[in-house]
């Protein structure tokens, strides 16, 4: 595998349920990436060196899943200059609190969250990131989007043909 | 200007004193941008367009602000395929609203949401995604967090200063 | 069957287990209606056509049911003058996402909303806007609310007779 | 003026500063309305009474709103088979409790609910509800859907010309 | 049994399942009760009889067990002099509708809310009103405090004896 | 005046301005009551002496009103065999603490909970409670209701006559 | 074992299997401790007296658990000028009643809450609070940091290994 | 004045009208203490170096106040054996935000959470912790309770003496 663009991190193995999607979507357009777990909390200084070699590690996008007082993402931000998506991993509180403590970051440190277990869209957001200067995968995602409509057309049409009593 | 990079949607006028903050800091980055008002339930024919036209203008992220019912955002990110950047603005239900309808997109069309009424990190967030082909704008980004620590530090030097009885 | 006057549209297939019901009602009362899959998000230009069509083909009322950012039904009343009636789709966040996010409408487009999953509401609350026009409807549905009323105290009368310990 | 089709009421006449809206938009359509102070708990014989002769007095849809446990409309609507339309008027819990006990309905009797505090979007929905058996009127509406479309652009128009900076 | 005193009202027969807790405890105090479904909105006529014969039929307290938009507790106690206790019964949002529709009654009308699901604790407090000019009902709850920190002791002392390890 | 039936207790002179209103409606009832300030947290031997004396100083009910983590009511309901009514008073949380810490009561020890500083509900509560051993008192709550009744239908003539745009 | 050091109270035995990780932690450090059953509500005496004789009896820090109101931590805190650790336990309110009942104490009488079922952090805290004037246990806890740490990297290991698909 | 024992950090000098009141409460005691602003996402190094060097500069209480994705009090918890103490500040979330990022950590690393705005309460807590090895001060916090007992007990005689409508 090439050298990898994004890294995908997760603060306990058990979020890796919800952030197996991202690295399928990475594969599946071709984007080189890593994945990790590594906790805010628990290894602190892996996460600090992680973050501040990011850069020059060549990474592009870092996308980070955490649940609860899901700090990582935002740690992660503090210490690098790329863009971080954060991922709110279902919690004990039904994933408010890591919904909340993904999101609410004071002016200064952006996380670009996404929805609540949202690690499918946290990879295509990365893919749409990494498109904004490569017209190719600009060109997939297009595609990804085409293919995306197609789906839901054909369960459309299916839904007519066998009427909504049969449809499964 | 520059052919704008960045464009700045909000879905109300009176969303403008919160999105004003995104245009002050793509302006300080040297970042061209445009700036609108733009509903994606009063005037969607308009919003369907800039959508669908945004790629070949020449535009690389779009940043949507807006409150309650919060659907700009996602509206179009239906329609395109650059990262739209979603900003909850405070509602009548403190923010929550939009917050949520910003944030939950479902799998395929991600919504890259800051924190309510974080217009500010919105265009940082911008400027970091443009930043990952651009090394200079990169070098202005690290620029900018350093002489952020450095105002929180001298907040910190005066608080030794002065004492915290007479800190203003 | 009739041309329909209702029109019944869901996010994804998933949501059919619950907008079945809206069907079953329709079809109870002798209403005509269509029944699709159709995404503001993955399929925005059928949502879109969908709207801008639906008044020339002799659709009265719409129904949308959706769940998490649930733009659908504000996306369709965005594009038509029919009265559109949301049914928020429990999601991942028990729901609340999908309520606010279908109700909290901003000034000039409404949206009727219905309890979490009140598809059952939905098409009654069609059947009587279709009843203020149609006394024959309107006299089946005071018949529906009678038979109700005698469901449930048919339901008292077994209590009174069989006792609290060995009701089931 | 004519015989009322669309009667509001309120559950105290400290919520007309908010249903005051409701009566702008419906003498803006020119559609005959009633407007009274009925409390669901203070006065329920008078709520009883109202819905019951609703019918006969020749109204078409009824709007209502109130606020804490918001009972007003879904006690309407047991009572009648006329469509009724909920406004939840913003309470000492920030109009939660309002909401969640207009909307949510058992199955069989529903409330059409709209934003919190939305009177406005409540007579704009009698005026759809109306519309679906009245051509006149539902090209009123769609007048006013193009008027608020060009008030936003007229908006949009202004910023550019006068700046972000400047705009007031 | 002798006349009732206490009437045990819910909204579904579903919400038996939850309301017979009150039932066994009135039964247990040796207080006549009535047990009955009757819906607000499904009945309206009935519960509307059923709050104003309360008084002449000779009960003194009412007991309403409702979910969702849970309207029985207050349309109860809009008909009725009688203290009316409110049982919020969880519902598709976890009970929160159900617990502020009971609880958040305007300035008039109380309802005496108890905990969701809280149908015992409602008989108890039935019980401790009976008792205010009852001294032997009185005398009887005292007992049942007794009895109940005497069982939470036996578990202390048995949880000291077995270890926290192998308690069960 | 007479010996207090009425004990209303509050955890802060701050809640004062809530409370005052229970005293307010006792007086206009004639019902003999005390008010005092005691704390669960800062004062928990008064609170403890309180409860347990309550019986036998002739109290039959008592209403405690407290913020945040609202614990006076159920600290008072666990040392004495009275009804006791809980007032949650609105906290930097919006009451939502105050309220759930005050209702969600453990089996066996109820609260008789009112709504966000429902103060005068909690007074009137405690007139019905009485009132179920005192006819006389049961009449006065009647005629109550009948005057509020009027005052809500007063209040509709008067929107009647100066209509909409007039009445203040 | 030695005479304890930290108390463990939960208000029910159903609690105990939350509750268990903390004498487990405590067991792990080496720390003295006893553990029961006692309730606020229908034990209030036990509990009084427990928090009253807990400093002339030696402990150092007392760790409660109760779900619902509760009160237990700051009942306890009230009568002790020990350190009280307070540990919400999930409730039929998905524990955010447990939390803020726990939590949001008055000026004066502080509970150091944690997660919603947090007991193991409540032992590590109480390891911690009692590590301020016991170096070796201050070792101890650093050497669990490290061990920890540990365990996330060799989870990171093992991913890097067998990869992302395979990672069980 | 002498070593610190008690470290007191806030996120941004806004958060000083808060956490002044915890300076204040450990002035009153006599217990050393230091207090800074520093950012756990604005300048994460600074934060990262005094959680590091906390215990060997004598610190034994660290107390942590911030605001919305409150992650300072976990940030410094990860990186030091000290009890931290988190203040959650209110946000533009009312600081349900800042109160679930504070409290929700991860098996492993507690923060001790006290109330929203609760600097007062940090303070006193961390009095009660460094009062677990230091009699004197355990003391003082006996008579600081005592003399807070007091003066509620005062302003309950004051309310009997003038009256609940005169008192102020």
């Amino acid at each position: 595998m090439n050298k990898p663009l994004v890294g995908i991190l997760m603060g306990s193995d058990s979020d890796l349920k919800v952030m197996r999607e991202a690295a399928k979507v990475l594969e599946e357009f071709g984007v080189a990436f890593e994945i990790t777990v590594c906790s805010a909390h628990r290894t602190p200084d892996r996460a600090h060196k992680y973050a501040v070699d990011a850069v020059k590690r060549g990474l592009k996008v870092i996308i980070a899943g955490a649940g609860g007082a899901a700090h990582l993402a935002g740690v992660l931000a503090a210490f690098t200059t790329l863009p971080v998506i954060g991922v709110p991993i279902k919690s004990n509180l039904d994933g408010i609190d890591s919904l909340l403590s993904t999101m609410q970051m004071p002016p200064g440190i952006p996380v670009a969250t996404v929805g609540v277990d949202g690690a499918k869209n946290a990879a295509l957001l990365a893919v749409q990131i990494l498109a904004t200067s490569d017209n190719k995968l600009m060109k997939k995602f297009a595609d990804y989007k085409k293919t995306m409509a197609k789906a839901v057309n054909a369960k459309a049409d299916k839904l007519k043909k066998v009427g909504y009593k049969k449809y499964q």
